[in-house]
């Protein structure tokens, strides 16, 4: 039942885009108030941190390495670490990665805001799915993409409500320059995009040259035991996908290290808008990410992380089947750390979580993870940061909260 | 005589914007063959840093905070570090300093990328030195500004010239947002403010209504013993001055922690800025710079630094007063790392460069620090990062290659 401060934060900065100045007041007095089980922010769980192994990687990278860990590096990223993740690319499927497709992020946000701003003129159509994360749409917003929705299902986007956007856009004599995705256990709704449809959107992105955006955060952290991975659509069309991945979620989120593959014309142009950025990302971070995967650290820990959170997300399961409010639906993942909840007929998740907060649980409402604004009857919860306990009890406790 | 890869690729990428690739390719051979004396590339000397101090430092907060060091963190940075700049900024004479007006950014170069997208609507002006730092010429550029150039002289922006300019744009109707400076030891001219036109230029930015961007990266590295430093335009005007420091210089570059201090309203835009950028710095990075701060390792070795750096400059001046071409003209730091030569007659020091690399010495031409294309018979010298001897030997044979 941890509640530490930027958890806190996180879950203010995201409600506080749509939400009104006094409901946050109000929520900080009630935090401050009591312990609260967080289903809330949706960071990796500091239980999952190596943190003997990467103390001991720290210290020998600058001891051995400091002239170069210590110094500045080029904006494209450390050469060993590029390579790294050009294998790691390879193992994921795409065959004809290369070094120079691949940059180097400060977190998957800083490429999506780099790719934003390379692709998008002000006005032009971004696709993105209904929900969607919100980094995301706040990066493509401030590049002044307009936005539209596309619905998903348990199966993802829905190919229907895509071909139907894009009709609408081009009647309306609108420029569709791309499509966001995050097809692996999304974030906010833990769907999955079906093998099938990542087939037809490569086709559909053909047919309207759409870009897509793959955002990839949760690849390494799938539940089934056989591995029930899903071909990036990268792989299937490297020239028409931006892929983005990071060690965030794998390794820890306070080293700031992502990275982006992109065709090599869109790689040239964002690694010098990242040079007006940032000259480069935390070289000792770099260098620290590429030893941790240099010495087996990050794949051999990857089994007992998916473990990790697949008893959390089990443990929700369990006590929505229990506790769930009549008529109401959840996803069921297959990875990552998300169930998006949607309750039946019109109960607003916003107006319920002061009450719920002041029972001790915290969860973020759905509705802004929307950009068409519906989704008020739904809640994104995280089964990522509290134990299998807590996470039960949060969710009978949020339970009883709505059915007040 | 060193010459590491990055600095050979920092040069290269500060010439690429304006050298044809045909000069650039002539180039990289000639460096592939031998050992060349880099008086090019910007950076501290890794000779500077504190490798065992930070290796215990990184390891140490990482297995006492790593919980911490290692999640997500507030985008405006972590608060014990958010503190210390507090402080540092208080100590340099912004007395009303507070946390509510810093953010921690990812190198002053995201500081500038970030103030630069916040205040600039395309079009408008902002003023920069003849001549600037090309990053922060990227950044403004990045966000659509019309840049002007302004004279310098031995005691930094020249005031008449500043008026004149500010005159044009206002008849020809020109909006002109903000001005650029580097106050202390500028890069690339190693030209101080006067402490007279410091004031003249804030009155001026009264009169017509600019914001000052204030570029401090080298303020703790001045050579009087005195401590001759200069008061910040920040000191004197808060509510008009963004300023931006920075622990690459006086720690370590690769670790990259740097701070913005801007009034209130802008700092929050800042931050919301940053937030679509990459969420946060590295939270490591950040721990491990205010565990440096705390341990009285930075404040400690500041002393040495300055006579490291002294006693460089001091060599480059030296050979410059042996061996420059007659009627070549070059400034006096009173700290930093550079110093601008300046030719007689029609020289281009572009077209010379092939010839002193083939002679074993790199530096970077100045034009491309100049707005408005002038500079051509300008070269910046940088001694940060080669020993004495070594300079006066590069000096020497850069006079031999411009004589021939």
């Amino acid at each position: 039942m941890l509640k530490s401060e930027i958890e806190y934060q996180d879950m203010l900065s995201e409600l506080g885009r749509r939400i009104r100045p006094n409901a946050i007041r109000k929520l900080t007095s009630l935090l401050g108030n009591k312990e609260v089980i967080s289903l809330a922010a949706g960071a990796p769980s500091d239980e999952t941190f190596p943190i003997e192994e990467l103390a001991e990687i720290a210290s020998r990278v600058i001891r051995t390495r400091g002239p170069v860990a210590l110094q500045y590096g080029p904006t494209k990223g450390q050469p060993a670490l590029v390579d790294a993740v050009v294998e790691i690319l390879r193992a994921r499927g795409l065959k004809s990665a290369s070094p120079a497709e691949v940059i180097m992020t400060s977190g998957s946000q800083q490429g999506l805001d780099l790719i934003s701003r390379v692709i998008i003129d002000p006005g032009e159509v971004a696709l993105v799915e209904l929900p969607s994360y919100i980094g995301g749409i706040i990066a493509l917003h401030n590049a002044q993409a307009e936005m539209i929705g596309v619905r998903q299902d348990d199966g993802g986007i829905v190919i229907g409500d895509l071909l139907e956007k894009l009709d609408r856009a081009s009647r309306e004599g609108r420029r569709v320059k791309c499509i966001y995705t995050i097809p692996n256990f999304q974030n906010p709704s833990g769907v999955t995009l079906a093998t099938q449809r990542r087939h037809q959107l490569i086709e559909i992105a053909d047919q309207h040259d759409l870009l897509i955006i793959e955002d990839d955060a949760y690849f390494d952290l799938y539940f089934d035991p056989e591995g029930a991975r899903f071909v990036p659509l990268a792989a299937l069309r490297p020239e028409r996908v931006v892929y983005l991945g990071t060690f965030s979620k794998v390794l820890a989120p306070g080293i700031r290290t992502a990275y982006l593959r992109a065709p090599e014309a869109i790689a040239r142009k964002i690694e010098l808008a990242k040079e007006g950025a940032d000259l480069s990302s935390s070289v000792l971070d770099q260098t620290i990410v590429a030893e941790a995967i240099r010495s087996g650290l990050i794949s051999r820990r990857l089994p007992e992380l998916r473990d990790f959170y697949e008893v959390r997300c089990r443990a929700m399961l369990e006590a929505l089947e229990r506790h769930a409010p009549a008529g109401s639906r959840w996803t069921k993942p297959l990875g990552g750390f998300f169930i998006l909840l949607e309750l039946a007929g019109d109960v607003d998740a916003a107006e319920v979580l002061p009450r719920a907060i002041a029972s001790g649980v915290a969860y973020v409402p759905g509705q802004p993870f929307f950009v068409d604004d519906t989704g008020a009857n739904t809640i994104r919860l995280a089964y990522s940061k509290e134990s299998p306990e807590a996470i039960a009890e949060g969710v009978k406790r949020m339970c009883l909260a709505i059915a007040q």
